[in-house]
């Protein structure tokens, strides 16, 4: 008997991941298409489709042995209907019904998830949160975005907007504005671009040395922060102070989150994430000042462990449980 | 034939509340007996289970027509076994079997969780938060409690410590010590207690003139909540001060949980939310500011409407959900 297989896609506005799993969640295949967002992005799903029976008969591997197809998006949606209210990056008119046009094309059933909450449940599934059933996942990239696993399942909210951990309010007053509208948002700090601001703005501010000005003059580039964490780490003044007030704005707000959820743990994603210990330790310490104590002696910080296929998987394990009753399975 | 009935039982240090309810969450009759936690408590659980007994055989409702006993009880616990860590207010050694004791006193089945979640599910079953099915609720006290029920159940947390919304840190720098031994938790500013001493510290430091202050000069009696609302209404610059503070860290907090949640409602108890709306408008207002769009957009907060009922309701619908897949249902 051939075995089944879940198929996971992770649709960005540059590429997209591809990917054939075991129901144990092992990858047997992924791959990358670029993503066509030409013609109101007209080819997009045409292009998924054919992609993944080419992929397929490579393998002789037949439509009836896959479970379904999971794909994580942009969102916001109906999750009920599959249909993406708007999206930026991919040319697609407002209201467009991606689930149904992908089940037409393929001739799978679909099921859908925004791109944060599937990195959550692909490191669930085989990532850092292995094992847990209350899981918060943070993605520290660009943006901040996150996703809230509640008994093994993505909790979704009133209207698809549970999980916006980017968005929780972590400067009161005077906060950096966000491309939310509001201002103070978690991350105006906590994100790459907010890291880079902040150790602009406090360059400006003080009149201290700090080889983050060399960066600047020597390579006439901007910033990074990569840059940021690797001046804190050689003792450099400006960073370690950046590097301390983003430490104690995330430690702040994952705390909250562990007061209000106890989860068992709280994964931490995305190139910030990479830092290690010069914002890890720290993040910790403030986690644990403003945690309820048997919070903190029982909700573990942890890094994500899968990089960019915690999207792909985390879909496919959509499209297998949402198959787990039929006959399939 | 006999109707069946879930009983529900509100453990508190003073006295036990306990009804009976239908399985549609009807009360049919409710009560109160003395807590006696004499004799390290050693007699709580079979008053209970004696009044139970009594009460049933007035109604000639026989054990078998009773699905179950919710009770809701001061944690913390572990859910699965039903043993109680620790109690302050009932007399019981540290580690005490409370779920077992009441089992063999009764002879029903009993499922435990703790006051604050029970008052949740019972406004979720028979409240302002019927018909939702993510749902968080706030009670503000003496302290400030909470209960949060994703998918119409009670989230639990790794070590039973969700729902901790009292213990969120609000006040970031210089707050006052919390009874947890951290500082700034939103209780220290929103429970009964907390306005009563931000009015005291108010009427000290500012030298205006303030109607409170002839509420201690009069009546010889210290200032309550209910003095300070009652102040803010007549326009008394101090009290309108107080509830704005009051209202701007409840705003921001719950503005934060929503944004990790998205919940349909979150709703209000306890006596500070009778303040009515001296409170609730400036709540509101703070928290649509501190929202993330579209969560502002569809989570609705509420003020509870079962008033002290809400507890055994709650502790009923355990019962009933515990055995839902049994037999007597």
């Amino acid at each position: 008997m051939t075995e089944n297989w879940a198929v996971g896609v992770d649709l960005g506005g540059t590429t997209v991941k591809i990917a054939f799993l075991t129901i144990n969640g092992d990858i047997v295949e992924n791959w990358e298409i670029p993503t066509d967002n030409s013609d109101e992005g007209k080819n997009i799903t045409k292009d998924i489709a054919k992609s993944i029976e080419e992929h397929l008969a490579k393998w002789n591997h037949a439509k009836s042995d896959v479970l379904g197809v999971g794909m994580g998006a942009p969102g916001p949606f109906d999750y009920e209907t599959g249909i993406i209210f708007n999206t930026v990056n991919l040319g697609w008119p407002d209201n467009f019904p991606l689930k149904e046009k992908l089940e037409t094309d393929l001739g799978l059933p679909v099921v859908i998830d925004n791109d944060a909450n599937c990195a959550a449940l692909g490191e669930m599934w085989k990532g850092a949160g292995s094992g847990c059933t209350d899981l918060v996942c943070v993605t520290l990239g660009t943006g901040v975005g996150g996703g809230v696993i509640v008994n093994g399942q993505i909790v979704q909210g009133a209207k698809g907007a549970a999980g916006e951990i980017g968005h929780l309010t972590s400067v009161v007053e005077n906060g950096a504005l966000c491309n939310c509208g509001k201002t103070g948002c978690l991350e105006t700090i906590a994100s790459a671009t907010g890291i880079v601001r902040l150790a602009n703005e406090m360059l400006v501010d003080q009149n201290v040395e700090s080889e983050l000005r060399t960066v600047v003059t020597n390579s006439g580039m901007m910033i990074t922060a990569k840059d940021v964490f690797d001046s804190a780490k050689n003792g450099d003044i400006v960073a370690e102070e950046v590097v301390e007030f983003v430490a104690s704005h995330l430690g702040l707000v994952l705390a909250n989150i562990a007061n209000t959820l106890n989860p068992q743990k709280i994964v931490l994603g995305g190139g910030v994430s990479k830092a290690g210990d010069v914002l890890l330790t720290p993040v910790k310490e403030y986690f644990n000042k403003y945690c309820f104590k048997s919070v903190a002696e029982s909700t573990v910080i942890d890094v994500a462990t899968l990089g960019n296929t915690a999207g792909v998987i985390g879909a496919a394990w959509l499209a297998k449980d949402q198959k787990l009753n039929e006959s399939i399975v």
